[in-house]
């Protein structure tokens, strides 16, 4: 960055973006962005720091997929609410040795993948900084007639998950080499990588599952399907799950890793940065669930259902295993 | 950090933190903060990253300095627009050798003062880093009728300045040791150094001139007041000004470093980080204008006038001066 200088960059970055509009009224230049939402439902906000070899190696994570990462997991935040995002801050710590292109292409997935979600790039910093730093915040609109928070499960209520489960933490795994690819499986190996890379925001999903007026409780897997769950589970007063191994939905790939002996499922339980939703509904929902997932196209599995008792328990090949997911967690993340 | 761990300061933190309230329904612990704003004149976003070594150095600048420090620059920001801040998003990179005591007083000291301003918490991230860093945003009302844009001043219109100019800077050079303080002088020198370390974010006054529909453009001073000044031309078009030296207003520590010749009135117009507000306004609003100081107790100081040339002059001692200010600076800020 020393030779090059951050002015260059924002100067280039601003006469790429398109001028503030829609919701956004003022973007980057002023002191603070103003943007007027229509809704009266109110306002969501959440924001995430990333730190080079904490939350990411730069020697598998090209500059594109951090730029996509960086936002697709503040996304998946908002979906988690069923909310719509709006218009997004960027900041940026960038060390004296960062090359020129590699922030290019940083910022070109960062806005590409803003534009698929119409979100407006609407300010930020940039500073300098002996590591790479990444501290995002995106603001969005809360659904009607609420948001979806994590508390609102009771007991007798369905447990679903989106997608499939565990293709990140199998990605991760092949790309740091704690696991060796099948050497006929080369596009198995893409995909999960690339689930791990380049994770889908159920946006969509999560503005009809807030609508629909049948979901309880709502987060996306970050830490893990065991650990979120628990976070539901806490979060609604201290209650219990019981999940069936067999109902959990992996995909082709994983279910591969599985059959071989070569993945414990409950690894993929537990591997976390699935960026699904996990949800809990009562049963007379699931009709409208079974909808939903017909309209969206994405795969809504019911893998269990919420219990009394204050454990979350995995029923597979015949027997009950208990699966701790409770211990310390950031409560403060959102 | 690495001895007591990050979820014993998140458990401890959002135990003293009052349960969410007013327009803030959900804060700290789901997937994102849930706010619902009364006013119908849209949200002001502004966003800061700070990194030690670059914006501040530890060996001057206290855990409680920078707590709140790091808050009062983001509330300055908004106060330029004439907001009134709502809900801040906190998120900290934090060395493993950070001691617990540090971040205590560091919190304390941000808490206290988002207490100061009705500001809630809403929201974060934690995570580890080499060296400290820190990210805040802070989201706010829009006032009515619309918020005070740098853009806006009109040739004739008069400049203001709030409170006094230069003391941050020259506080600055006294903990940097490049000044040497005077030793019949302590309290002067506390107050310079207080200038520097807790800069007062002009809030009240903020709210009161947007509403008194007589501002044209307004910005907070943290660049400087030649170089702010600059952005103000920049933004309303391409403008100039002229400054007088003798209506530059000074505290009573400033005026006696610049009668004793030991720094230049032109060097306190370039140091930066005032935090005072910088603002616009046809002659016609200077009845008003007084009566806004007197009701705020806050000396709002007529310091020159936008004239149509290109340039910013300062005329002192019988002379003008063109003063540069243009130049690369951080657009991208907000």
């Amino acid at each position: 960055m020393a030779d090059w200088g951050e002015f260059g960059f924002i100067e280039a970055l601003c006469q790429r973006l398109p001028p503030a509009s829609g919701a956004l009224r003022i973007g980057i230049g002023d002191d603070a962005s103003w943007w007027r939402p229509e809704s009266g439902n109110g306002i969501l906000t959440t924001t995430d720091m990333l730190v080079a070899g904490v939350h990411f190696d730069l020697s598998y994570t090209s500059a594109a997929d951090l730029g996509y990462k960086s936002l697709a997991v503040n996304l998946s935040d908002l979906a988690a609410m069923g909310a719509k995002p709006v218009c997004v801050y960027l900041s940026l710590g960038l060390p004296a040795a960062l090359k020129k292109t590699w922030l290019d292409e940083f910022i070109d997935a960062f806005l590409e993948l803003a534009e698929v979600y119409d979100v407006q790039l609407a300010g930020g910093d940039t500073v300098a900084a002996r590591e790479l730093v990444i501290s995002v915040t995106l603001n969005g609109l809360a659904p009607a007639p609420s948001p979806l928070l994590r508390s609102g499960a009771v007991v007798g209520d369905d447990i679903y998950v989106s997608g499939s489960i565990g293709d990140s933490f199998l990605g991760l795994q092949l790309l740091q080499g704690c696991l060796q690819p099948d050497t006929n499986a080369s596009a198995a190996t893409d995909f999960l990588q690339s689930r791990h890379l380049r994770p889908q925001a159920r946006i969509a999903l999560g503005e009809l599952l807030a609508a629909s007026g049948r979901v309880s409780a709502m987060l996306d897997v970050s830490d893990g399907v065991v650990a979120d769950l628990d976070h539901i589970l806490v979060a609604s007063g201290g209650l219990g799950a019981e999940i069936e191994g067999r109902r959990i939905p992996l995909s082709p790939a994983a279910r591969q890793f599985v059959a071989a002996g070569r993945i414990a499922l409950r690894d993929l339980l537990t591997g976390g940065e699935d960026y699904e939703l996990l949800f809990t509904a009562a049963p007379a929902g699931r009709q409208k669930i079974a909808e939903i997932a017909t309209r969206t196209g994405v795969d809504l599995t019911r893998i269990g259902q919420i219990t009394e008792k204050d454990t979350i328990l995995l029923f597979a090949n015949g027997v009950f295993e208990e699966l701790s997911g409770r211990g310390g967690y950031d409560h403060f993340h959102n």
